[in-house]
């Protein structure tokens, strides 16, 4: 999910790994297949997960269990200090746990990525490693009476989600802090995503959108002339783009930029998938509105995400950018190959751009698009509807203890659960929020509405904490 | 469960079947691997179920829906005559769908008990079959706002909890009838049962249970002294035993008939898992107590489960009974396989008997025998605990619309749930009932306590009907 940066941030988080105190990096023994007896006997692989017990009152306090996502787990650690602080308060042992087939749980090694290996990335498998994991840990740490509270962001949010739904045997309850459960199952208007990214840069202010939309008019205009050699210049191209496809991959890449400021539209900067200044929105649409040349504005904030550090002598589009099966970005690397496939079997993203309800060139991805390129890229057949059955889409009805928090800046927040269902399955709308701003660290410069919506979630973890210790002890 | 003589009573249901104009065989067009999007692609095979709108409000009245078991789907649906009673008086569509693996829904047709091909042989893949399939017949056939309440019995029940525990979008409620979700998970007393089956004959009197424990008694003896030629004779056996092989499979074989007895104790006579009189147990108890010689006693009490025609000239132990990793009994021919797999996976069921707190020879079945076995067989390591972890074991706090009901004489009621747990996950214990007697049609014979029992049942299904029809209508 909008994961172009990932790879290109990760030698910061390996600097900064090393000289983390804050937790223990350990291996759980993990069954490579649950829902099979027969394919793999009970062969195991090494499943990461961080740990800290530095707050936790032992045997008694809650554990915060973080259901990892599509990445290293380090840069969900390292960026969710919200649930250090929280553990702090609550006395909470920590982890953090890797998602297979994510950072250093691959089950098969560097085989991981071939075919069938691939097969069991599925959600339904890492589930069952988060159910495993927390029941075995639970017995080695004497913590038969902590209560479990599961943490995710976005796709994270969404595991979250679902381990209460499927385990609400194993965990008290879920904090799912941006997470789509809704658009990625198929529900909803494939409008929606780039629509929302354009409100973020129109909030600025409608010249800005105007703004954004004119220069890819002209680059189009360009484009559709064949004034190849001006679009290098302009955008600062490596190489000059020689056709339709060239022209395409740029697009993407352009597009992508404008999604990531808008998802990591935070007031501070930050080191989430990649480096962003304080208010990337603001940040960009004063370059777009600032210089004379469309063009080059375009390129220039374009290089916010790309070219953070100024190094980069020209930008190469199929460097910077993969297209694949999440029209929002697959990100770099082993980790994209993996989300790639899981947008080609479980998740569904079909989103669109259509430069009518949004800013962008018209760029379509639709059911029958992605059904042709995952059977050729991975020999899947989607099976769209499937997330619906598995995790009862907005058939909540029946569950209970789950916090949907959104932040109004994120695009993903209309792909999730806006309003509260229940007493107990609560949104919490971030007004000022970006992408799961509310699981990030405290900071001066919050806004006033992640500071309340920190403190709502708090007081709402720590009831069920107390009503799941009484029903532990019976 | 207990299925030694399924495929004895195949015959029976070949002749019923063809004449019955109940319900209207058909075939689903089911995924075979739902977990695994390349191991076979979007292979299908044909799974079958039974249907009748006979009874059906279309398009309002709601669906009844049996999650089938280990067997026939015949077998289920001509011995369930309280779902056709209960959809005649609240104008229901009834399916009757069989379990993969079992009766003709062979997923790789007679290479479907081949390793790895039986190893798409579990709980989740079956509980992912019945949600697609109603799914997709909901759509076929335009029911969006029919409410589906599913039933089962035995397994089938446990399947019925479970499709309620993890899929509520789909389905509104559960009637499971003596259903073992606990003894089955690895929790509880592993004498339970077979203690329980000797409850049975305790009650009709004292001086049965001492009887058959006498009998057993007399054949230890005789086998000690390795007096073959007299078991042979007393007990009308083809072949003397000849080694102590032979007599753990006579002992199997006739605690098999006594367990089946009790568990098939209904007050008329059936033609469920073989042919039965009305009241076998008192009838047994009433043969036991008769002629003067014990052994012979105990030929003809196990004589009324496997010779139940007069037609067989002699007992063959290994013919009429296949030890397998269920100690209650798998049946014989393909089915048993199923279930002795499942038994050697998923399913949990060392229960023993011990001669103390039961009338059996002692015959241990350990967790280690459990895995001997089980790897030797199908080459698999069972995977103790992982029921609870994935069903929630009594962690039930947070599920709803269940009933369990269980019949007083069923020596699986003590491995379910006794207690009503909510006001809507509600144990209904039937005093004079055996195992799940209320699925049953009506029948003049009946007890007070299964005709209350049902109409409770058919209460508390009702006003689930109407909560759900007003929740699918919002």
């Amino acid at each position: 999910m909008g994961g172009a940066l990932r790879a290109l941030a990760s030698d910061w988080f390996e600097s900064r790994r090393d000289g983390d105190p804050q937790f223990t990096e350990k291996f759980f023994s993990q069954v490579v297949d649950h829902f099979n007896y027969n394919s793999l006997g009970n062969a195991t692989f090494n499943q990461r997960y961080l740990i800290t017990d530095r707050f936790w009152k032992k045997s008694f306090g809650p554990i915060f269990f973080y259901t990892g996502n599509e990445g290293d787990i380090w840069e969900f650690a390292l960026n969710s200090g919200f649930i250090l602080e929280l553990a702090a308060q609550q006395e909470a042992l920590v982890i953090f746990a890797e998602h297979r087939y994510y950072g250093c749980s691959l089950p098969f090694g560097n085989q991981s990525f071939s075919i069938p290996e691939v097969g069991l990335l599925t959600v339904e498998q890492a589930l069952a490693d988060y159910a495993l994991m927390i029941t075995e840990l639970k017995l080695q740490l004497a913590a038969a009476h902590s209560p479990v509270i599961v943490f995710g962001g976005s796709y994270g949010g969404m595991l979250s989600v679902y381990m209460r739904l499927k385990y609400p045997n194993i965990v008290a309850g879920a904090l799912a802090a941006s997470a789509p459960i809704l658009s990625t199952a198929g529900s909803g208007d494939p409008r929606q995503f780039f629509r929302d990214v354009t409100a973020d840069f129109e909030r600025v202010s409608p010249a800005c959108r105007d703004a954004v939309t004119a220069a890819f008019q002209q680059l189009r205009e360009a484009a559709e002339r064949r004034d190849y050699s001006h679009i290098q210049s302009e955008l600062s191209l490596c190489r000059p783009p020689s056709s339709d496809r060239d022209i395409h991959q740029l697009y993407g890449l352009l597009r992508n930029a404008f999604t990531l400021m808008a998802m990591l539209d935070y007031p501070y900067s930050t080191h989430f998938m990649g480096s962003l200044p304080a208010n990337p929105v603001k940040v960009a649409c004063d370059t777009m509105l600032g210089g004379s040349d469309l063009l080059t504005n375009l390129r220039d904030a374009a290089g916010m995400v790309y070219n953070s550090s100024g190094l980069l002598p020209c930008f190469d589009p199929y460097r910077l950018y993969v297209e694949c099966a999440d029209p929002t970005g697959c990100g770099l690397g082993f980790n994209s190959l993996a989300w790639d496939y899981q947008a080609c079997t479980e998740i569904e993203m079909c989103y669109e751009s259509n430069n009518e309800t949004d800013m962008f060139p018209p760029m379509t991805f639709t059911p029958e698009a992605r059904q042709l390129y995952c059977s050729k890229r991975w020999a899947v057949q989607p099976r769209p509807g499937w997330l619906r059955i598995q995790f009862w889409g907005d058939d909540l009805s029946t569950a209970s203890n789950i916090i949907f928090s959104n932040g109004d800046l994120d695009p993903w927040a209309n792909g999730g659960v806006r309003k509260s269902l229940s007493p107990s399955l609560i949104a919490i709308n971030i007004s000022d929020g970006a992408h799961h701003l509310d699981l990030r660290g405290s900071n001066p410069a919050d806004p006033e509405s992640v500071v309340k919506a920190r403190q709502m979630e708090a007081e709402l973890i720590a009831a069920w904490v107390k009503m799941e210790r009484v029903r532990l002890q019976r």
